[in-house]
Protein backbone atom coordinates (compact mmCIF):
# COMPACT_ATOMS: atom_id res chain seq x y z
CA UNK A 1 0.00 0.00 0.00
CA UNK A 2 1.48 3.19 -1.10
CA UNK A 3 0.33 6.96 0.25
CA UNK A 4 0.45 9.19 -3.03
CA UNK A 5 0.25 13.05 -3.16
CA UNK A 6 -0.91 14.87 -6.01
CA UNK A 7 -0.31 18.84 -6.71
CA UNK A 8 -3.57 19.95 -8.85
CA UNK A 9 -4.59 22.75 -11.32
CA UNK A 10 -7.89 23.28 -12.25
CA UNK A 11 -10.93 25.66 -13.23
CA UNK A 12 -13.45 25.49 -10.91
CA UNK A 13 -15.71 27.77 -13.29
CA UNK A 14 -18.73 24.46 -13.68
CA UNK A 15 -18.19 22.69 -10.46
CA UNK A 16 -20.19 23.27 -7.39
CA UNK A 17 -16.52 22.96 -5.80
CA UNK A 18 -13.71 20.69 -4.59
CA UNK A 19 -15.70 18.63 -2.54
CA UNK A 20 -18.64 15.60 -3.99
CA UNK A 21 -21.86 16.82 -3.67
CA UNK A 22 -24.69 14.55 -5.12
CA UNK A 23 -26.17 15.22 -8.67
CA UNK A 24 -23.73 18.15 -9.50
CA UNK A 25 -20.20 17.89 -10.64
CA UNK A 26 -16.94 18.63 -8.64
CA UNK A 27 -13.31 18.05 -9.09
CA UNK A 28 -12.92 15.42 -6.36
CA UNK A 29 -15.63 12.96 -8.43
CA UNK A 30 -13.78 13.84 -11.85
CA UNK A 31 -10.16 13.12 -10.10
CA UNK A 32 -11.44 10.05 -8.47
CA UNK A 33 -12.96 8.80 -11.12
CA UNK A 34 -9.66 9.45 -13.60
CA UNK A 35 -7.66 7.83 -11.06
CA UNK A 36 -10.02 4.46 -10.52
CA UNK A 37 -9.28 4.44 -14.45
CA UNK A 38 -5.41 4.48 -13.91
CA UNK A 39 -5.10 2.42 -10.69
CA UNK A 40 -7.58 -0.34 -11.25
CA UNK A 41 -9.60 0.35 -7.79
CA UNK A 42 -11.40 3.02 -6.31
CA UNK A 43 -9.82 6.15 -4.94
CA UNK A 44 -11.02 8.43 -1.99
CA UNK A 45 -9.34 11.61 -2.04
CA UNK A 46 -8.17 13.97 1.23
CA UNK A 47 -7.83 17.08 -0.04
CA UNK A 48 -6.07 20.29 1.17
CA UNK A 49 -8.75 22.85 0.37
CA UNK A 50 -12.04 22.72 0.03
CA UNK A 51 -12.57 25.10 -2.82
CA UNK A 52 -16.26 26.61 -3.06
CA UNK A 53 -18.29 26.59 -6.18
CA UNK A 54 -16.31 28.50 -8.91
CA UNK A 55 -13.19 29.02 -7.30
CA UNK A 56 -9.89 27.95 -8.82
CA UNK A 57 -6.85 26.08 -7.88
CA UNK A 58 -3.13 25.93 -9.15
CA UNK A 59 -1.50 24.23 -6.05
CA UNK A 60 -4.28 21.99 -4.78
CA UNK A 61 -2.98 19.21 -2.61
CA UNK A 62 -4.68 15.36 -2.49
CA UNK A 63 -3.56 12.49 -0.98
CA UNK A 64 -4.88 9.02 -1.45
CA UNK A 65 -3.81 5.35 -0.75
CA UNK A 66 -3.11 3.18 -3.47
CA UNK A 67 -2.63 -0.78 -3.95
CA UNK A 68 -1.46 -0.24 -7.67
CA UNK A 69 1.93 -0.43 -8.84
CA UNK A 70 1.21 2.58 -11.81
CA UNK A 71 4.51 4.64 -12.09
CA UNK A 72 4.30 7.65 -9.83
CA UNK A 73 5.95 9.53 -13.28
CA UNK A 74 4.00 9.02 -15.35
CA UNK A 75 0.97 9.98 -13.24
CA UNK A 76 0.42 13.44 -13.72
CA UNK A 77 0.76 13.12 -18.08
CA UNK A 78 -1.09 10.18 -17.86
CA UNK A 79 -3.96 11.76 -15.68
CA UNK A 80 -4.38 15.23 -17.16
CA UNK A 81 -4.69 13.36 -20.46
CA UNK A 82 -8.08 11.77 -19.15
CA UNK A 83 -8.90 15.24 -17.31
CA UNK A 84 -8.64 17.49 -20.28
CA UNK A 85 -11.80 18.14 -21.38
CA UNK A 86 -12.74 18.69 -17.61
CA UNK A 87 -10.32 21.64 -17.25
CA UNK A 88 -8.62 19.62 -14.46
CA UNK A 89 -4.18 18.83 -14.79
CA UNK A 90 -2.49 16.94 -12.16
CA UNK A 91 0.88 19.00 -12.21
CA UNK A 92 2.92 16.97 -10.00
CA UNK A 93 2.63 13.12 -7.90
CA UNK A 94 4.55 12.25 -5.07
CA UNK A 95 5.04 9.18 -2.69
CA UNK A 96 4.62 10.24 0.37
CA UNK A 97 5.33 8.43 4.36
CA UNK A 98 1.82 5.81 5.11
CA UNK A 99 -0.70 8.37 6.92
CA UNK A 100 0.17 10.83 5.14
CA UNK A 101 -3.09 13.46 4.84
CA UNK A 102 -2.84 16.37 2.26
CA UNK A 103 -5.61 17.93 4.86
CA UNK A 104 -4.35 17.27 8.38
CA UNK A 105 -0.47 17.72 7.39
CA UNK A 106 -0.75 21.09 5.83
CA UNK A 107 0.70 23.42 8.18
CA UNK A 108 -0.93 26.44 6.30
CA UNK A 109 -2.70 27.30 2.92
CA UNK A 110 -1.79 30.27 0.53
CA UNK A 111 -4.73 31.82 -1.59
CA UNK A 112 -4.53 34.14 -4.64
CA UNK A 113 -7.40 36.85 -5.21
CA UNK A 114 -6.88 38.49 -8.68
CA UNK A 115 -8.92 41.50 -9.22
CA UNK A 116 -8.61 43.53 -12.76
CA UNK A 117 -8.58 47.54 -11.96
CA UNK A 118 -9.94 49.16 -14.95
CA UNK A 119 -13.31 50.90 -16.80
CA UNK A 120 -13.24 47.63 -19.32
CA UNK A 121 -14.14 44.21 -18.52
CA UNK A 122 -11.59 41.80 -20.32
CA UNK A 123 -13.06 39.07 -22.64
CA UNK A 124 -9.57 37.65 -22.05
CA UNK A 125 -9.66 37.20 -18.41
CA UNK A 126 -13.53 36.59 -17.99
CA UNK A 127 -14.22 34.77 -15.25
CA UNK A 128 -10.32 34.53 -14.19
CA UNK A 129 -10.14 38.22 -12.63
CA UNK A 130 -12.60 40.16 -10.30
CA UNK A 131 -13.22 43.31 -12.18
CA UNK A 132 -13.69 46.67 -10.45
CA UNK A 133 -13.92 49.95 -12.51
CA UNK A 134 -13.61 52.04 -9.61
CA UNK A 135 -10.41 53.92 -8.66
CA UNK A 136 -8.64 51.65 -5.37
CA UNK A 137 -6.57 53.41 -2.72
CA UNK A 138 -4.38 50.62 -2.51
CA UNK A 139 -2.09 52.34 0.63
CA UNK A 140 -5.74 52.41 2.28
CA UNK A 141 -6.24 49.12 1.78
CA UNK A 142 -2.45 48.32 2.75
CA UNK A 143 -3.33 49.81 5.83
CA UNK A 144 -6.18 47.69 6.62
CA UNK A 145 -4.83 44.35 5.28
CA UNK A 146 -2.17 45.38 8.45
CA UNK A 147 -4.78 44.77 11.03
CA UNK A 148 -6.15 41.60 10.04
CA UNK A 149 -2.42 40.00 9.72
CA UNK A 150 -1.51 37.70 12.48
CA UNK A 151 -3.98 35.77 14.85
CA UNK A 152 -7.08 36.84 15.52
CA UNK A 153 -10.85 35.60 15.56
CA UNK A 154 -12.16 35.75 12.36
CA UNK A 155 -15.90 35.13 13.05
CA UNK A 156 -16.86 38.92 11.94
CA UNK A 157 -15.17 37.25 8.36
CA UNK A 158 -17.14 33.90 8.39
CA UNK A 159 -20.31 33.13 6.69
CA UNK A 160 -20.59 30.07 8.71
CA UNK A 161 -18.05 30.55 12.13
CA UNK A 162 -17.73 27.70 14.64
CA UNK A 163 -18.58 27.86 17.92
CA UNK A 164 -17.03 29.90 20.53
CA UNK A 165 -13.07 30.20 20.44
CA UNK A 166 -12.84 27.69 17.46
CA UNK A 167 -12.83 30.98 15.06
CA UNK A 168 -9.08 31.81 16.07
CA UNK A 169 -6.75 31.59 12.87
CA UNK A 170 -3.28 33.01 12.33
CA UNK A 171 -2.67 34.87 9.24
CA UNK A 172 0.97 34.89 8.51
CA UNK A 173 0.65 36.74 5.33
CA UNK A 174 -1.49 39.37 3.51
CA UNK A 175 0.51 41.55 1.20
CA UNK A 176 -1.16 43.55 -2.07
CA UNK A 177 0.65 43.27 -5.62
CA UNK A 178 -0.18 45.94 -8.06
CA UNK A 179 0.81 45.55 -11.91
CA UNK A 180 -0.55 47.38 -14.85
CA UNK A 181 -4.68 46.92 -14.85
CA UNK A 182 -4.20 44.26 -12.07
CA UNK A 183 -4.03 44.27 -8.16
CA UNK A 184 -3.48 40.68 -6.45
CA UNK A 185 -3.68 39.97 -2.91
CA UNK A 186 -1.92 36.65 -1.36
CA UNK A 187 -3.23 35.36 1.44
CA UNK A 188 -1.66 32.30 3.85
CA UNK A 189 -2.85 31.33 7.09
CA UNK A 190 -2.85 27.99 9.10
CA UNK A 191 -6.87 27.23 7.84
CA UNK A 192 -9.51 29.20 6.25
CA UNK A 193 -12.86 30.24 7.79
CA UNK A 194 -15.84 29.86 5.70
CA UNK A 195 -15.44 32.35 3.10
CA UNK A 196 -13.12 34.07 5.08
CA UNK A 197 -10.89 35.20 2.43
CA UNK A 198 -13.74 36.60 -0.27
CA UNK A 199 -15.21 38.28 2.36
CA UNK A 200 -11.57 39.72 3.72
CA UNK A 201 -11.39 40.68 -0.32
CA UNK A 202 -14.43 42.28 -0.06
CA UNK A 203 -14.18 44.21 2.97
CA UNK A 204 -10.54 45.54 1.79
CA UNK A 205 -12.27 46.57 -2.01
CA UNK A 206 -14.90 48.31 0.41
CA UNK A 207 -11.96 50.44 2.08
CA UNK A 208 -9.85 50.97 -0.94
CA UNK A 209 -13.12 52.63 -2.28
CA UNK A 210 -12.98 54.96 0.37
CA UNK A 211 -16.79 53.04 1.60
CA UNK A 212 -14.83 52.49 5.23
CA UNK A 213 -11.71 53.15 7.08
CA UNK A 214 -8.85 51.05 8.04
CA UNK A 215 -9.98 51.56 11.64
CA UNK A 216 -13.16 50.37 10.87
CA UNK A 217 -11.77 47.36 9.86
CA UNK A 218 -10.28 46.76 13.10
CA UNK A 219 -13.26 47.64 15.04
CA UNK A 220 -14.89 44.98 13.06
CA UNK A 221 -13.15 42.28 13.70
CA UNK A 222 -13.41 42.73 17.17
CA UNK A 223 -17.33 42.78 17.22
CA UNK A 224 -16.83 39.27 15.53
CA UNK A 225 -20.41 40.14 13.46
CA UNK A 226 -20.47 39.34 10.37
CA UNK A 227 -22.95 41.85 9.21
CA UNK A 228 -19.91 44.67 10.40
CA UNK A 229 -17.64 43.44 7.35
CA UNK A 230 -17.68 43.83 4.04
CA UNK A 231 -19.76 42.21 0.88
CA UNK A 232 -18.43 38.29 -0.17
CA UNK A 233 -15.92 38.72 -3.06
CA UNK A 234 -16.87 36.72 -6.43
CA UNK A 235 -15.61 32.98 -6.10
CA UNK A 236 -13.79 33.20 -9.96
CA UNK A 237 -11.32 35.91 -8.88
CA UNK A 238 -10.10 33.17 -6.05
CA UNK A 239 -7.24 31.12 -6.65
CA UNK A 240 -5.71 28.01 -4.06
CA UNK A 241 -2.15 28.56 -4.98
CA UNK A 242 0.25 26.74 -2.42
CA UNK A 243 -0.35 24.31 0.60
CA UNK A 244 2.70 24.22 2.87
CA UNK A 245 3.87 20.94 4.60
CA UNK A 246 7.03 20.33 6.73
CA UNK A 247 8.46 18.34 3.83
CA UNK A 248 7.77 20.29 0.43
CA UNK A 249 5.98 18.27 -2.33
CA UNK A 250 8.18 17.65 -5.40
CA UNK A 251 7.18 15.45 -7.23
CA UNK A 252 7.74 15.14 -11.60
CA UNK A 253 10.32 18.23 -12.88
CA UNK A 254 8.88 21.00 -14.31
CA UNK A 255 9.78 20.23 -18.16
CA UNK A 256 10.32 16.61 -19.63
CA UNK A 257 14.21 15.62 -19.61
CA UNK B 1 -18.33 64.13 -39.37
CA UNK B 2 -16.03 62.89 -36.53
CA UNK B 3 -13.19 60.25 -36.99
CA UNK B 4 -12.87 58.19 -33.85
CA UNK B 5 -10.47 55.19 -33.26
CA UNK B 6 -10.70 52.58 -30.32
CA UNK B 7 -8.40 50.44 -28.52
CA UNK B 8 -10.17 46.77 -28.72
CA UNK B 9 -9.71 43.54 -26.75
CA UNK B 10 -10.94 40.02 -27.91
CA UNK B 11 -10.61 36.63 -27.40
CA UNK B 12 -10.49 35.31 -30.90
CA UNK B 13 -11.48 31.30 -30.01
CA UNK B 14 -14.30 31.08 -31.42
CA UNK B 15 -13.98 33.82 -34.32
CA UNK B 16 -12.85 33.44 -38.12
CA UNK B 17 -10.71 36.16 -37.59
CA UNK B 18 -10.79 40.21 -37.17
CA UNK B 19 -12.09 40.52 -41.09
CA UNK B 20 -15.32 39.94 -41.84
CA UNK B 21 -16.21 36.72 -43.80
CA UNK B 22 -19.85 35.40 -44.88
CA UNK B 23 -21.58 32.93 -42.98
CA UNK B 24 -18.78 32.49 -40.31
CA UNK B 25 -18.45 34.51 -37.32
CA UNK B 26 -15.73 37.96 -37.15
CA UNK B 27 -14.81 40.57 -34.43
CA UNK B 28 -15.51 42.97 -37.31
CA UNK B 29 -19.31 42.20 -37.51
CA UNK B 30 -19.74 42.07 -33.85
CA UNK B 31 -18.19 45.51 -33.26
CA UNK B 32 -19.89 47.12 -36.49
CA UNK B 33 -23.03 45.94 -35.26
CA UNK B 34 -22.87 46.62 -31.74
CA UNK B 35 -21.36 50.44 -32.67
CA UNK B 36 -24.34 51.16 -35.39
CA UNK B 37 -26.62 50.33 -32.34
CA UNK B 38 -24.91 53.09 -30.17
CA UNK B 39 -24.21 55.18 -33.14
CA UNK B 40 -27.87 54.97 -35.30
CA UNK B 41 -25.92 54.27 -38.39
CA UNK B 42 -24.13 51.48 -40.01
CA UNK B 43 -20.40 51.78 -39.51
CA UNK B 44 -17.45 50.27 -41.65
CA UNK B 45 -14.30 49.74 -39.64
CA UNK B 46 -11.12 49.54 -40.70
CA UNK B 47 -7.99 47.44 -38.39
CA UNK B 48 -4.59 48.12 -37.93
CA UNK B 49 -4.00 43.81 -37.91
CA UNK B 50 -6.15 41.36 -39.33
CA UNK B 51 -5.84 38.80 -36.65
CA UNK B 52 -6.21 35.03 -37.72
CA UNK B 53 -8.89 32.61 -36.65
CA UNK B 54 -7.93 31.58 -32.94
CA UNK B 55 -5.53 34.85 -32.31
CA UNK B 56 -6.25 37.55 -29.52
CA UNK B 57 -5.83 40.94 -29.16
CA UNK B 58 -5.18 43.06 -25.97
CA UNK B 59 -4.63 46.33 -27.98
CA UNK B 60 -6.38 46.11 -31.37
CA UNK B 61 -6.81 49.44 -32.99
CA UNK B 62 -10.20 50.33 -35.37
CA UNK B 63 -11.18 53.44 -36.48
CA UNK B 64 -14.08 54.28 -38.36
CA UNK B 65 -16.19 57.70 -39.22
CA UNK B 66 -19.50 58.97 -37.27
CA UNK B 67 -22.07 61.48 -38.11
CA UNK B 68 -23.26 60.54 -34.34
CA UNK B 69 -22.98 63.00 -31.20
CA UNK B 70 -22.47 59.98 -29.22
CA UNK B 71 -20.66 61.34 -25.80
CA UNK B 72 -17.37 59.62 -26.52
CA UNK B 73 -15.98 59.00 -22.78
CA UNK B 74 -19.18 56.98 -23.04
CA UNK B 75 -18.50 54.80 -25.65
CA UNK B 76 -16.22 52.04 -23.69
CA UNK B 77 -18.12 51.33 -21.51
CA UNK B 78 -21.79 50.81 -23.32
CA UNK B 79 -19.69 49.45 -26.18
CA UNK B 80 -18.47 46.72 -23.93
CA UNK B 81 -21.72 46.31 -22.06
CA UNK B 82 -23.26 45.51 -25.74
CA UNK B 83 -20.22 43.15 -26.29
CA UNK B 84 -19.84 41.41 -23.17
CA UNK B 85 -21.62 37.71 -24.02
CA UNK B 86 -19.44 38.50 -27.25
CA UNK B 87 -15.88 38.05 -25.62
CA UNK B 88 -14.93 41.49 -27.05
CA UNK B 89 -14.46 44.81 -24.97
CA UNK B 90 -13.89 48.38 -26.23
CA UNK B 91 -10.76 49.70 -23.81
CA UNK B 92 -10.12 53.54 -24.96
CA UNK B 93 -11.88 55.24 -27.71
CA UNK B 94 -10.36 58.49 -28.91
CA UNK B 95 -10.95 61.42 -31.46
CA UNK B 96 -8.38 61.21 -34.09
CA UNK B 97 -7.94 64.31 -37.28
CA UNK B 98 -9.86 63.87 -40.25
CA UNK B 99 -8.40 61.20 -42.69
CA UNK B 100 -7.03 58.94 -39.75
CA UNK B 101 -7.02 55.38 -40.85
CA UNK B 102 -6.27 52.93 -38.23
CA UNK B 103 -4.54 50.83 -40.89
CA UNK B 104 -2.74 52.91 -42.76
CA UNK B 105 -1.04 55.61 -40.20
CA UNK B 106 -0.02 52.61 -38.41
CA UNK B 107 3.63 53.00 -37.85
CA UNK B 108 4.23 49.73 -36.69
CA UNK B 109 2.55 46.47 -34.75
CA UNK B 110 3.38 44.64 -31.81
CA UNK B 111 2.40 41.00 -30.49
CA UNK B 112 3.18 38.72 -28.22
CA UNK B 113 3.43 35.43 -28.00
CA UNK B 114 2.44 33.45 -24.78
CA UNK B 115 4.40 29.72 -24.48
CA UNK B 116 3.53 26.86 -21.47
CA UNK B 117 6.60 25.80 -20.89
CA UNK B 118 6.01 22.80 -18.44
CA UNK B 119 4.80 19.21 -18.67
CA UNK B 120 1.24 19.39 -17.21
CA UNK B 121 -1.40 21.47 -19.44
CA UNK B 122 -3.15 24.33 -17.77
CA UNK B 123 -6.91 24.11 -17.06
CA UNK B 124 -6.84 27.68 -16.65
CA UNK B 125 -5.04 28.83 -19.26
CA UNK B 126 -6.38 27.22 -22.07
CA UNK B 127 -6.64 28.26 -25.67
CA UNK B 128 -4.50 31.40 -23.91
CA UNK B 129 -1.06 29.71 -24.32
CA UNK B 130 0.47 27.22 -26.51
CA UNK B 131 1.42 24.47 -24.34
CA UNK B 132 4.92 22.99 -24.66
CA UNK B 133 6.41 19.95 -22.92
CA UNK B 134 9.84 19.66 -23.77
CA UNK B 135 12.38 21.59 -22.75
CA UNK B 136 13.52 24.53 -24.30
CA UNK B 137 16.96 26.15 -24.23
CA UNK B 138 16.18 29.82 -24.06
CA UNK B 139 20.08 30.84 -24.57
CA UNK B 140 19.91 29.14 -28.71
CA UNK B 141 16.40 31.02 -28.91
CA UNK B 142 17.45 34.31 -28.18
CA UNK B 143 20.64 33.79 -30.38
CA UNK B 144 18.78 32.84 -33.65
CA UNK B 145 15.57 35.39 -32.50
CA UNK B 146 18.72 38.19 -32.70
CA UNK B 147 19.37 36.96 -36.49
CA UNK B 148 15.97 37.24 -37.28
CA UNK B 149 16.10 41.24 -36.07
CA UNK B 150 16.08 43.99 -38.61
CA UNK B 151 15.35 44.15 -41.74
CA UNK B 152 15.19 41.31 -44.41
CA UNK B 153 13.13 40.08 -46.89
CA UNK B 154 10.64 37.28 -44.70
CA UNK B 155 9.20 35.15 -47.97
CA UNK B 156 10.69 31.68 -45.97
CA UNK B 157 8.45 33.07 -42.60
CA UNK B 158 5.29 33.66 -44.79
CA UNK B 159 2.76 31.32 -45.24
CA UNK B 160 1.12 33.79 -48.61
CA UNK B 161 4.32 36.17 -49.38
CA UNK B 162 3.61 38.39 -52.13
CA UNK B 163 5.61 39.14 -55.24
CA UNK B 164 9.40 39.82 -55.51
CA UNK B 165 10.67 42.54 -53.31
CA UNK B 166 7.48 43.16 -51.39
CA UNK B 167 8.29 40.67 -48.30
CA UNK B 168 11.03 43.19 -47.05
CA UNK B 169 9.60 43.89 -43.39
CA UNK B 170 11.60 45.51 -40.29
CA UNK B 171 11.74 43.50 -37.04
CA UNK B 172 12.68 46.37 -34.73
CA UNK B 173 11.77 44.68 -31.20
CA UNK B 174 12.15 40.62 -30.83
CA UNK B 175 12.65 39.89 -26.86
CA UNK B 176 12.04 36.85 -25.40
CA UNK B 177 11.31 36.44 -21.33
CA UNK B 178 10.86 33.74 -18.82
CA UNK B 179 9.72 33.66 -15.97
CA UNK B 180 8.53 30.98 -13.89
CA UNK B 181 6.88 27.81 -16.54
CA UNK B 182 5.68 30.46 -19.20
CA UNK B 183 7.90 31.45 -21.89
CA UNK B 184 6.67 35.25 -23.68
CA UNK B 185 8.22 36.25 -27.05
CA UNK B 186 7.36 40.35 -28.24
CA UNK B 187 8.18 40.41 -31.82
CA UNK B 188 7.48 44.55 -32.93
CA UNK B 189 7.93 45.09 -37.09
CA UNK B 190 6.30 47.76 -39.48
CA UNK B 191 3.65 45.44 -40.80
CA UNK B 192 3.61 41.46 -40.59
CA UNK B 193 3.46 38.97 -43.36
CA UNK B 194 0.53 36.05 -43.18
CA UNK B 195 1.61 33.81 -40.49
CA UNK B 196 4.98 35.62 -40.01
CA UNK B 197 5.05 35.22 -36.41
CA UNK B 198 3.25 32.10 -35.75
CA UNK B 199 5.83 30.52 -38.54
CA UNK B 200 8.96 32.78 -36.51
CA UNK B 201 7.84 31.10 -33.10
CA UNK B 202 7.80 28.07 -34.41
CA UNK B 203 11.18 27.95 -36.00
CA UNK B 204 12.32 29.06 -32.86
CA UNK B 205 10.81 26.63 -30.78
CA UNK B 206 12.88 24.04 -32.97
CA UNK B 207 15.81 25.78 -32.40
CA UNK B 208 14.90 25.90 -28.52
CA UNK B 209 14.26 22.46 -28.60
CA UNK B 210 17.61 21.55 -30.36
CA UNK B 211 15.97 20.52 -33.74
CA UNK B 212 17.78 23.27 -35.48
CA UNK B 213 20.69 25.74 -35.03
CA UNK B 214 20.79 29.48 -35.24
CA UNK B 215 22.67 29.19 -38.13
CA UNK B 216 20.17 26.97 -39.63
CA UNK B 217 17.82 30.09 -39.07
CA UNK B 218 19.43 32.55 -40.67
CA UNK B 219 20.20 30.02 -44.03
CA UNK B 220 16.74 29.51 -43.81
CA UNK B 221 16.18 33.27 -44.19
CA UNK B 222 18.09 33.74 -46.96
CA UNK B 223 16.54 31.02 -48.79
CA UNK B 224 13.60 32.81 -48.79
CA UNK B 225 11.80 29.27 -49.15
CA UNK B 226 8.35 29.11 -46.83
CA UNK B 227 9.56 24.75 -46.64
CA UNK B 228 12.99 25.59 -44.98
CA UNK B 229 11.31 27.72 -41.99
CA UNK B 230 9.85 25.55 -39.27
CA UNK B 231 5.85 25.07 -37.91
CA UNK B 232 3.43 27.51 -38.29
CA UNK B 233 3.01 28.02 -33.91
CA UNK B 234 -1.06 27.72 -33.08
CA UNK B 235 -3.21 30.67 -32.75
CA UNK B 236 -4.18 30.73 -29.45
CA UNK B 237 -0.81 31.66 -28.04
CA UNK B 238 -0.92 34.95 -29.95
CA UNK B 239 -1.89 38.40 -28.94
CA UNK B 240 -1.75 41.95 -30.90
CA UNK B 241 -1.11 43.75 -27.98
CA UNK B 242 -0.08 47.24 -29.33
CA UNK B 243 -0.37 48.96 -32.54
CA UNK B 244 2.01 52.11 -32.75
CA UNK B 245 1.08 55.96 -33.86
CA UNK B 246 3.22 59.15 -34.38
CA UNK B 247 0.47 60.59 -31.57
CA UNK B 248 -0.44 57.82 -29.41
CA UNK B 249 -4.13 56.70 -28.80
CA UNK B 250 -5.13 57.85 -25.12
CA UNK B 251 -8.60 58.08 -24.39
CA UNK B 252 -10.49 57.13 -21.97
CA UNK B 253 -8.82 56.23 -18.49
CA UNK B 254 -7.78 53.38 -16.98
CA UNK B 255 -10.19 53.66 -13.89
CA UNK B 256 -13.10 55.94 -13.41
CA UNK B 257 -12.04 58.91 -11.71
Amino acid sequence: MRTLALIVEYDGTDYCGFQRQSGVPSVAFELERALALLLGHAVKLVAAGRTDAGVHATGQVVSFTTTSEFPIKRLPVAASALLRERRIAVLRAAERPAGFSARFDALARGYRYRILNRTAPSPLERLRVFHVSARLDLDAMRAAAALLAGTHDFTAFSALAPGNGHSVRTISNLSIAAADEHVELDVTADSFLHHMVRIVVGTLVEVARGKRTPADVAETLDSRQRERAGFTAPPHGLYLTKVHYAEPIEGASTVET
